[in-house]
């Protein structure tokens, strides 16, 4: 009692975790190299009114506990004033207890706002008018570079679709001041691979040959117009792509496949089951050979099963807070689709994610067979995402890459956010990082002698690794 | 040493869980949604013979064990003795150490018996005769009512077939006194999904048109009678129906599917693989639909397999110890299910439990999808259950709604159980509910500042949650 | 710091930990009831030339790990200088920190040379001589007999292909002396199941056939040679056979359906995935009907999916390191194909061992079905293996089998290993098996007064329950 929740020392519960905190983690800058940011705010320097539309706007995790909680969709996405949604959530807050969102809540009021008093309904009124007078009277340190500034940013990614314009990114190189974060671009083509719904495919296919400035009326025209874009990305300075999917896609395909299944799709018709595993294997194929072409990382996010909620989805659209985990197997397929770029040299270095607890080992195994000693940590399994996005989750990720591969190569955490006030699960993930070493040391599963090493290693996940893997400004 | 192996604190490792638990926990009431004592025992007011036969009859659990430890099956659902049962059952105590039925073995003989001599073969006798000398010198105290009186039990629900004639709810409603708890059927109707077996399919149609007292020729017919019995349920005090299953059902179809496949059943003929699937998802839906109009709260319980030592299942029937684990996908269909339900404004408060641990994590956040502000918790991450209910399996099924949910919201535990001696299961759950939390506190993953409000958190899982989520007595 | 990493009290938290561990496990003999040493290295005592080759060669745990560092592959299979590969693992060795390669590593070092000091590039070429030195210098002691004999090994048992004539096993039972360990072969068919490749399966079926001196033109014919090998096995000592599978095969057969596709197969024919199916549930069941016949224990391993990696597989073949987790469902199959032989009472003790973490539960838990009392731990849940062979692994293995069985009934733990040097295993185990049992009695979760029964349960699981359960030299 007596002392605030988010002191110093948070989860930091040994000597040895406390020294490699605050001697090694704590001023290691920040890479974000998976995010989804608004680059027009960032370009912009975008400044929210209130703490409700920075903080609230946007967030599903956020509007999933207050869901629970039994809080009418009003007070979430509809239209209540400001002040009576930030109240509603305050009314939510203390029952998040176990949840993520209760430190993460205490995290950013303290560092932003520098506010330790715990949000509830009795403090609504008071915190909200804090950190509203703290949004007005110091604009410049609550715009969206301040944020970043603050929080010590070196680089964020963000995630494009190959058809932007990437306007944005290209004014914030341009009038990016010192100090100010880089931004840069991540290819997600994701909308080239979702052939389910046939008549968005098709808007979609045109809607990327206009940005291609190109016809797109075969299936290596198709690869051409994505070529054309992907080199357009990487002179904005984009060097990672992501890939989001249900599961992996492994088929054996032949080019004149690939080009009647898209002549199909182009016509309008749906293809069966079948022949879109086949499209879709053909399709992540000759993306993976860009990636490798270009000498960009690729990452794999694996398993979400997305817009449950027809209602919630025709009401708001997607991102609403009714996505969830799917089940389906992913190690043959996995194995499958790795194989034949390492078999033909044009596997990239590559990240994989998996949302589904019970593919952490199977992910990070599969991974693990394709390191071919070129890069170090050539392979990676990626930090926790989403909705392993908590203490446990995070430390199982530790865990099973510490078991399954080498932790020393990780390349370390990422928001996965699109919220200017979500860079604490960095510290977040840092404290916990070095809660579990501490923990080895003080068991002798580490010997104390390597104190030093320790504190490398910590570093090097916490910003180095990061730094050397994805080669930012080469 | 020279303590007693069940005191006070056990599982209470930190003085914060030692405050929750004897300050918050202990004395809340327990309200039993969902077990299977048979209400003719609890109407006839039950006094067993001897401990064997209260304690040893029918608790596969405890079979399992003999089983694996090489006790022959005279002794196990034979016809030995039942002192020489009893014996064999004290011989295989000790070779329980880490199983539940340890821990399970010492709570049931203190806070029934009030013994605290661990039971083994050289304690036997001595055990033995002691329970029996207070089974027959306290009958009232150990009798059915006695012992659910002395657990301080508020309410029961059992698990009830459509074609009941919940004869003794109804008498236990007329004689109950000051002090026992209320008996309340739930609605388990099983059988009439399971489509595998067609002649006893048809068979128990026949006994539920009797029930019913109308005539079943069409799939409408069946709806009707089901309505008709739930109704007589309902006036029973039923709030609860609970629906085990293997997976989820969520295949499309058409009234008229559900017709002619109903036809094909009641004609004696088989379902494809596929026509069963959808016969399933059809009477899913419409069961979930009633659940929905009457206001009940419906659960489902998924993932077992069943009876899958044949020998053991013929030579004494279902629920022998032969039951264990499936691994089948379950996030698409539980998603569709839930999602036309939603969709149509006919989504009933729901609890789910996952018997794999593999499917914890997709259930929960499957679950989360659909919460729609109407009522707090609507959508529950149920209980640890049958096989994963230990220390480890609570502590994951905790940690998951924790991180996929609110733990605050939560209906707490059930005994599942068969047995009337098997009520500490809800002391066991509580004390390891308020260690958990203790750890957190002491951990300053929770601010100590905030012990009052954990303390109410841990007596509206042990209590006030389920008594408003339920509703009964409504 | 000053005190040693691997010390007299490596792993053991508490003092309950230090009593069992040095009062009971540490002095029981070794009985490696399943691993890959070379008998022929057995029977002619091999002496390794330097440590690059006894403790490199062959070893993809290391391997893995040194790619995965970023090593190029000349220093891992490839024909870099002894010294070099030795140079760029002790590069390796401090980035395994977290994985089990860094504890083995340093507990080797210290239980075969007695070093203490800990591997890496400063260290390298300190340890490199005086390992080499000491391979040298006391060349008995560091034979493939010195070894065993140094970590107290009773026995062990190789894994052999029925068409191996077991020339070594018999010349080492002839040879062997007064301490060496007994060495017997275990029966492993795995290649008569493999119908995947026909004209491998074909080249082998032929050389099965030169091996047991007769024709197989028929499914029986091949039963009837298998058996004769089985016999030959059986006199060489052999107790105890392996099947190594993705799932396990419970589909419906004839022997004329059988006998049909072996026809096929024999005529250099593919078989259809569902046909495959059958002849690999009808070629199991009669595996697994041997091995009841002949009294011998069977272990199923069940998971791997292998050679993910063709560029590796082809430069070097099968165990190169790109083996990893398949992840098929198990559950209805492993019920099917256990009722089988559990109904025709030819369900012999049986060993099940899941690489993937996702199955544990469900084996562990399906295995339990089938214990009649016949025998006291007739079904097995095995020991953490291959990926699965950490401290988390382990831990989660003995919590499954305390959770859904009886951990006090366990054969204990197996080395799997192809190195003359990985015994230290046992020990590593042995250690955490303490180490869990110390929390519990310190938790409370064991009465302290049972001390003395915890302690005879650690030396059955060591020791005692593999003698009797394994019944070697009967």
């Amino acid at each position: 009692m007596g002392r605030e929740f988010i002191h110093d020392d948070f989860l930091l519960g040994t000597d040895a975790a406390r020294e490699l905190y605050h001697g090694h983690a704590a001023s290691m800058p920040i890479i974000d190299y998976h995010n989804h940011l608004s680059p027009k705010q960032v370009a912009k320097d975008y400044r929210a009114e209130n703490i409700s539309q920075l903080w609230l706007g946007g967030d599903h995790y956020k509007w999933r506990a207050m869901r629970a909680a039994g809080i009418d969709e009003r007070y979430i996405t509809g239209d209540a004033p400001d002040w009576e949604k930030f109240a509603k959530w305050a009314e939510t807050v203390p029952q998040t207890m176990r949840n993520p969102l209760y430190h993460w809540t205490a995290l950013e009021l303290k560092r932003y706002f520098g506010i330790d008093t715990l949000l509830k309904p009795e403090t609504a009124r008071e915190v909200y008018d804090r950190c509203n007078a703290l949004l007005q009277g110091e604009p410049d340190r609550f715009s969206a570079r301040g944020l970043l500034r603050g929080m010590n940013v070196e680089a964020i990614c963000t995630t494009d679709d190959p058809a932007d314009s990437l306007e944005y990114h290209l004014t914030y190189a341009r009038t990016r001041k010192e100090g100010d974060p880089a931004m840069l671009p991540a290819w997600r083509p994701d909308r080239v691979v979702a052939a389910e719904d046939v008549a968005a495919w098709n808007t979609y296919i045109d809607r990327l040959a206009g940005a291609a400035g190109s016809e797109i009326a075969t299936f290596a025209d198709l690869l051409d117009a994505l070529r054309r874009r992907q080199r357009f990305f990487a002179e904005a300075g984009c060097r990672v792509s992501d890939h989001g999917l249900d599961t992996f896609y492994g088929e054996d395909f032949t080019d004149s496949e690939l080009e009647t299944l898209f002549a199909t799709l182009r016509s309008g018709r749906s293809l069966s089951g079948a022949e879109r595993a086949v499209f879709k294997s053909g399709m992540l194929y000759h993306l993976a050979v860009m990636n490798c072409e270009l000498g960009w990382v690729q990452q794999f996010h694996i398993g979400p099963l997305r817009n449950n909620r027809t209602r919630l989805m025709q009401d708001y659209g997607p991102d609403a807070g009714c996505d969830s985990l799917d089940d389906k197997p992913v190690a043959q397929a996995m194995g499958r689709f790795l194989d034949r770029l390492d078999r033909e040299g044009l596997l990239a270095r590559t990240i994989v994610y998996n949302l589904n607890p019970k593919d952490g080992e199977v992910m990070a195994a599969m991974a693990g067979n394709f390191n071919d000693g070129s890069v170090p940590g050539k392979m990676q399994y990626g930090a926790a995402w989403w909705f392993s996005d908590h203490l446990n989750g995070m430390e199982r990720q530790v865990n099973i890459l510490s078991d399954y591969g080498l932790l020393s190569r990780f390349v370390g955490m990422l928001t996965d956010s699109r919220s200017f006030l979500s860079f604490p699960r960095h510290e977040y993930f840092r404290r916990l990082l070095c809660d579990m070493l501490g923990r080895d040391l003080e068991r002798g599963l580490i010997p104390l002698s390597e104190m030093a090493a320790v504190g490398r290693m910590v570093e090097d996940i916490c910003y180095g690794n990061a730094k050397g893997y994805f080669g930012f400004g080469r």
